[in-house]
């Protein structure tokens, strides 16, 4: 095998999705984390179901009907100036804290992002993080108007840096989305990030269970596709070795 | 409007996947309901997700693999012939209360389902509740290779019972799917079928939300997609009523 790329999947692989509990507790207090993991739950089945049925709106259009969602069931008033702060965090978002020093670890490959964010999402995203010295390409899959894990979507990174999906190695702790990218034929590193919740989880009555453990162990699983991932690594900072090897 | 055609979905419209839940909490006391709640949000997930992907493997394929994650995810071991007991129950799932005498009261149309499983499952199903003797026709999605809420399924109807969306009354629970049939271009009622648990939500502070709860409610609650359905019932014996008129 020979990795001429490594490509990396944005939200919850190399942003932390969960660094908008800050805000939302402050708007919401004692409703902050619960927040992001439904908001991010309905986000994914948006994007999902809008690929299906054929109606594609870009991802900021999606994070903003999910988040609306999520107020809406929780019954949580707001005016529009807390909604659009809470938005905004997610072109902030905060960058997982091995992210930085494992790109930089690969210069010597092609690094990019593949995303489900609409172009200005990203780029917005990159620059504010300071990726963009880093990265040779940020690709939305916005103009493919479908969502991952339509392999419409993964043969962009072909097409935009020209290497083929067989010298491809793709990262996401997202177990669909490690899947569907094993599935199109990349090389596929899934990133399981085990919290103390998740190994928990097994241990405990179902009557104890907390909510937010159950949706965080829900989102960082591996399916049941019958399709594996090449890799299992814990954290970012595991992949210069990796690659380095192959 | 003329309504020449009421077409149904199965699961959790005519059928209570619910009614899983008495032989799951015989198999793992103090998980029975849990177990159904967090099965059929993976049982639809991996619908869209092998959709999208491109990797169609049938409903009972569907309902297996969601089922042995569900397990594994709460650590839960058994043998394959538990296993076995309660995947039999998805072929003798109970009806609603109502649904039978609401079908009988609209014998004056043509009557169907058209449902995400697969044939087999679909037929043992009818028979085994007596729905055969009024439905004129039950379509599996199957022959697409699928899942709803892809356009694709919903042409399924005119297709087998030769009548245009125009004069199609679709009737789902599940809002996804109520929207995905309205995107397509038929009439929809959707049934909001309220429980306390939804109605006490929006009342109670998130640490004291148990997960059951807000599973519920998460699938229970009309999404934001921008798209409405044409009636909002609260349960299938409204719809006689309903379409008298029509």
């Amino acid at each position: 095998m020979n990795i001429k790329a490594v490509v990396f999947d944005a939200y919850g692989t190399l942003y932390d999705v969960q660094s908008v509990a800050a805000i939302t507790e402050e708007a919401f207090p004692g409703y902050g984390e619960l927040i992001t993991q439904i908001w991010r739950i309905k986000q994914l089945e948006y994007s999902w179901l809008r690929s299906l049925m054929r109606r594609y709106a870009d991802f900021s259009v999606i994070t903003r009907q999910s988040l609306a969602y999520t107020l809406r069931i929780l019954g949580l008033r707001h005016d529009e100036r807390v909604f659009d702060r809470i938005m905004d965090k997610y072109l902030h978002l905060d960058l997982y804290p091995d992210a930085a020093a494992a790109l930089a670890a690969m210069r010597g490959r092609k690094l990019a992002i593949l995303s489900n964010g609409s172009t200005d999402m990203l780029n917005a995203l990159v620059r504010n993080s300071s990726l963009d010295r880093v990265l040779d390409a940020t690709i939305s899959i916005d103009s493919m108007k479908i969502f991952k894990p339509s392999p419409d979507v993964y043969a962009l990174v072909e097409t935009k840096l020209g290497v083929p999906p067989t010298e491809v190695l793709f990262v996401s702790s997202n177990p669909w989305d490690a899947c569907g990218a094993k599935a199109f034929g990349f090389h596929v590193a899934w990133i399981e990030r085990v919290t103390p919740e998740a190994m928990a989880l097994a241990c405990v009555r179902s009557d104890l269970i907390a909510p937010l453990t159950l949706f965080k162990a829900l989102r960082m699983q591996m399916d049941e596709f019958g399709i594996e991932p090449d890799y299992r690594i814990r954290a970012l900072s595991e992949l210069p070795g990796l690659v380095a090897t192959r």
